[in-house]
């Protein structure tokens, strides 16, 4: 990569550039750093730095800082222009950036920009708006090229020309009826090598894949994902084509889920990032610990029902927490499976519920190889076969459960559309670790007399 | 979707098919259902019936169907075919995945095949293959549209023309220099529109991006997320330009790499599907839970120091899993955030050691809260004050602990280019459930007189 992209340097540079009010040394700023890293260090200005600075930029550095900055720093920065203002900033940005936008401001700022602007414009921004931002049209693009099927090749040229500039896709020509319903695709390769007289018709290929506008967008990206695809055009309920999605707006949904996956099984709220300040730390991460205080306490309470035996033989203090950790572990083991394979749209409830036989013979054939390494190591050490015995049964036993509960609760949750990446790890400790104790010391209870 | 997806439909229509013999059955097939469904009940098909199906299809249709499929699958239909065969399927492949089938095929045949191919295919195959997998150029497509910046306008449209229709990538055109070294990009569009006689070199547009072609291809995936690319250019060591990474190749790459990271932090090894077979997943899990058995017993073992002192207040069996548990949950949110940002290169260990701070901070504020009620329960269940005190003492230390090692490990790991995904998980446990014993049970030893 030739551009620069040190943080501390360029900090540096933004702060002389503010110090100097050179207009030039902004400029220069912009030909060494890409927006995104501009982007990082405006984040951390005060509002009368970032503004003195942003008041050196000509409309075009602003629309690309604004396209690519972090919805908190979109909002501060549009706080510093008028309608007007804006809406020149807005020509040098896409449809879909500039719905994001104006989705983020007050309802009255949004309306008076939306009132100001041609009417052309603000009704694709308003259909956009009136959408979900998770859905298809959400991250869609409407810059794209639909021509009628009744053209010729020379006057479709014509109309490319006068119209490419302006759009985001060239390679795929959408062809759609009067109706504007998607007819099919042309590839501007056979535009370009095609006879001048010929008609688009003749050259339409099939494009059998669409998602509707209020689809969520991870329809959309399993859609691309699956079949490999460039482009996903997205209809509305009359099947009128309204925008595409391109794989690499969907790069962005793939990054958001996969991070909100790995952050759910983690226990942490989806908008915490490792520069967070505290509180917002706290306010995310608090919460499910005392959610996890509660599960901890129905454990606890497990252990309690069998004080009397713990304390008739101590031993089984030592070796309880050995049964609800590994519990635990192969639970989660059953559950990453699940969970990778939903994300991918690959199993469900109905079709895969058979598989669930096999977790078992692995909760049975895992359970046992631990449980008799287990089962060796605290006989040798407390010199009682029953000890070994007992944590042996229980290892298996309490493997089978946490096979079958990792297996089945994403898919529950799944099917009860609830998100099994946050709610079933907790869940699932709570199963393995309640079971495990409860498994383990009632089993010792009941072979008390030959532990003592 | 317009295409049938129906599993159990197309199995059936597939038997049909293989039943009759009949060819038009199985061009009826490839009209209404994608390559990627057919691929999933191809991979079910015993080798007598994968054969005979494949045998009535031509080579465009059995491109398609390898392009789509699995590693596996790829490898069974290959073996169907004699080097002359494959190479007229490889003529309706990009040279990106006839390079990945070569890589999987015995090193004999690859050669035969090599030997036989233009010369001009043969090099370009042989230089993908030269380079790892997992690097970019493992990745990149080399059908892509390369023009020397002397050419004018009018020169350029005519090479277009000519060479577009094997190209996967025409809205951008590479401008190199006399030494294939990139100078820019120019958009199609603007061809399109500029007048004949302008030279190319006044239409250029820099593109300061690029990745050398050994480079990982998690590295190409990173700049395209971060900067929101379209295409990056791969280049070889005298950045002469090999080829092009476009979004959609690293849509691949990021579900892989997502998946990879949810199977290891669940202690799954990468490979394993939800319907591998059973041996496949227990060699999968058993290693992971055989070393998770280690430390389960070194946790065990800290326990078993203090069986005296358990013997004596037996409450403390029942209360020592909170404190592990809830330190476990502590450390795997810091855990979380610091692997999404990893994977994001947006931490590393240098720049951002100062968070640790706040980790603290938050292993006091929370471990506090937590603690606090923790106690609370404790003292009301056992009406000793002494024992809710020490939980939240444990609490809080164990939290600050949690948080420091949950926090450090990953970004240690990762700078000794260990994947922090896999082995942080297994540590953090580790150190949270021996540390959580010991302080508990340590600080209830300390204080034995008080509780009794």
């Amino acid at each position: 990569m030739e551009y620069e992209s040190d943080y501390d340097l360029l900090k540096e540079k933004i702060d002389a550039c503010i110090a100097s009010g050179s207009i030039e040394e902004g400029k220069e700023i912009f030909s060494t750093y890409h927006s995104v890293d501009i982007d990082e260090v405006l984040e951390d200005l005060d509002t009368t730095d970032l503004q003195y600075f942003l008041f050196m930029l000509d409309p075009e550095d602003i629309a690309s800082l604004i396209e690519n900055a972090e919805d908190e720093l979109q909002v501060r920065m549009s706080r510093f222009y008028s309608t007007k203002e804006l809406i020149d900033v807005f020509s040098y940005m896409s449809n879909a950036d500039v719905a994001d936008l104006l989705g983020l401001l007050p309802t009255k700022k949004r309306k008076d920009i939306l009132n100001y602007m041609k009417k052309s414009d603000s009704n694709i921004l308003q259909m956009i708006l009136s959408y979900d931002e998770d859905s298809a049209a959400g991250v869609m693009t409407t810059e794209f090229l639909s021509l009628k099927q009744s053209l010729t090749v020379r006057e479709a040229l014509l109309k490319i020309k006068e119209i490419a500039p302006t759009t985001e896709i060239i390679e795929s020509i959408f062809i759609t009826d009067n109706l504007h319903r998607l007819q099919g695709i042309v590839d501007l390769r056979e535009i370009l090598v095609a006879p001048g007289f010929k008609p688009l018709a003749e050259l339409v290929e099939e494009h059998p894949f669409f998602v509707y506008a209020d689809q969520d967008q991870e329809d959309a990206a399993n859609l691309i994902y699956k079949y490999d695809l460039k482009y996903l055009p997205v209809v509305n309920k009359n099947e009128a084509i309204l925008g595409v999605i391109t794989s690499d707006d969907i790069i962005e949904v793939m990054e958001q889920e996969h991070n909100e996956d790995i952050l759910a099984i983690g226990g942490v709220s989806k908008d915490e990032e490792f520069d967070s300040n505290f509180l917002h730390s706290v306010k995310s991460r608090l919460p499910w610990l005392i959610i996890n205080l509660f599960t901890a306490f129905m454990a606890s309470a497990v252990v309690s029902m069998f004080e009397t035996t713990i304390s008739q033989v101590v031993a089984l203090a030592a070796a309880m927490p050995i049964v609800t950790g590994m519990g635990g572990n192969a639970g989660n083991q059953a559950l990453s499976i699940v969970l990778t394979s939903l994300a991918r749209d690959e199993i469900n409830l109905q079709d895969d519920l058979p598989l669930i036989l096999k977790e078992i013979g692995l909760g049975v054939f895992n359970g046992a190889v631990i449980g008799f390494f287990a089962g060796i190591v605290l006989y040798l050490k407390y010199h009682n076969i029953y000890l070994g015995f007992i944590i042996f049964a229980a290892m298996i036993l309490n493997m089978v459960i946490a096979g079958i509960v990792g297996f089945l609760l994403p898919l529950i949750f799944d099917k009860l559309h609830i998100d099994p990446a946050i709610s079933s790890p907790i869940f699932l400790t709570t199963f393995t670790d309640v079971c495990g104790f409860f498994i383990f010391l009632g089993l010792a209870s009941t072979l008390l007399n030959k532990l003592i």
